[in-house]
């Protein structure tokens, strides 16, 4: 491993993923300097493979030279070394219970579901519509009219949830939907939490990311 | 809600289910009193359903009256609330997010591939056996020389791993296997495992978690 690799803090990622964005959030949030490193995946790194051997996917944090996978974990990882300020789980084992719920439903659902809204056609894609607004009702029911998820702080369920908000007009594009007539109260949150610097230096123009889904259905052979 | 699940702890369970026993498991090595509840899933108690409305299932842990679902967040919240002997989580952030990550890998690989084993034949179950295989050596190659996962601590990924090690028989039996023969090290481990009481008390005769997947089988009409 190359001296840079050794010292302080390195992200492998790829600029478009939802899993990175988090990682790239609670950073931002913390205030932790790092370098990124963009990998290609038709193509990853050694580094990559030699840092998650077992799912040689991004994102992978290396601190110091030793990885941390899974963007979940990395980001408790984050809330705990860099633990001095900018909480990002709460300090009551309920409420931080009730977190790792929340982001676990995420990462279950939202992801493979919306996946299925732009590979699939006819009535398997209705089938995943009806689905996706019924997950991102249970995620607005538990919204509520709170500020952020963790009320008054901005933490780990939104950073848990808030990069797909930059891929729901793919997904309306797509399947035929209209996210915020289903979840206006999830979409506002949305918006409040673009007014963090945080995230808003790290997700992208939705436009954008149905650009690049659009070269994803290319590469699947989807229509 | 009756006053009983109001106070004190209730674990809404069912008495096979690996993930309900990583949560006896860790409530035994807390030394916590609970109530234990059998639920049927044939016909959820109402209790259930409200308290998990979510996924409405089994395990949930009742404290107080608040509901905690999810097996792994139930674990980290028991080790979290009964922080004061035999904690679960290693103290290191590093050791915590190395902890997370495999038993993570459990929770994603394990029961899937496992039930796949026993439901299909064939190519199939030939690919699931495979699979399989390659999931315990990479959990064997985790585990090394180590006396358990968190080395001399007996702890969270041990937790998360052995309520399988009692399904090890099925697997066996329906996809013509020796779990012994591929991983042996694995096996030592599951037996030092059962020398605690809190395992020992926990998990049952593999003969009769056979005879309940046959009742399975007979349900999903699986030859």
């Amino acid at each position: 491993m190359a001296d840079a690799e050794m010292k302080g803090v390195v992200l492998l990622d790829l600029w478009v993923s939802p899993f990175g964005q988090r990682c790239r959030i609670a950073l931002a949030e913390k205030g932790v300097e790092y370098e990124y490193r963009e990998e290609n995946l038709a193509n990853k790194s050694a580094l990559l493979v030699k840092s998650n051997p077992v799912h040689k996917k991004i994102p992978v944090l290396l601190h110091e030279g030793k990885p941390v996978c899974e963007s979940l974990i990395i980001v408790q990882y984050i809330d705990e070394v860099w633990s001095d300020h900018a909480p990002l789980l709460p300090a009551d084992p309920y409420a931080r219970a009730q977190a790792r719920f929340w982001a676990d439903f995420i990462d279950k659902k939202i992801y493979e579901c919306g996946t299925r809204l732009w590979k699939l056609k006819g009535e398997a894609q209705q089938e995943a519509k009806k689905e996706f607004v019924e997950i991102l009702t249970l995620l607005e029911g538990e919204l509520g009219d709170k500020k952020y998820f963790g009320s008054e702080t901005f933490g780990f369920v939104d950073i848990a949830l808030i990069p797909f908000s930059s891929w729901f007009y793919t997904y309306e594009t797509c399947a035929g939907l209209s996210v915020e007539a289903e979840v206006p109260k999830l979409v506002a949150w949305a918006k409040r939490c673009m007014e963090r610097e945080s995230v808003a230096k790290t997700l992208y123009d939705p436009h954008k990311v149905y650009e690049f889904v659009l070269f994803l259905k290319k590469k699947y052979g989807v229509e």
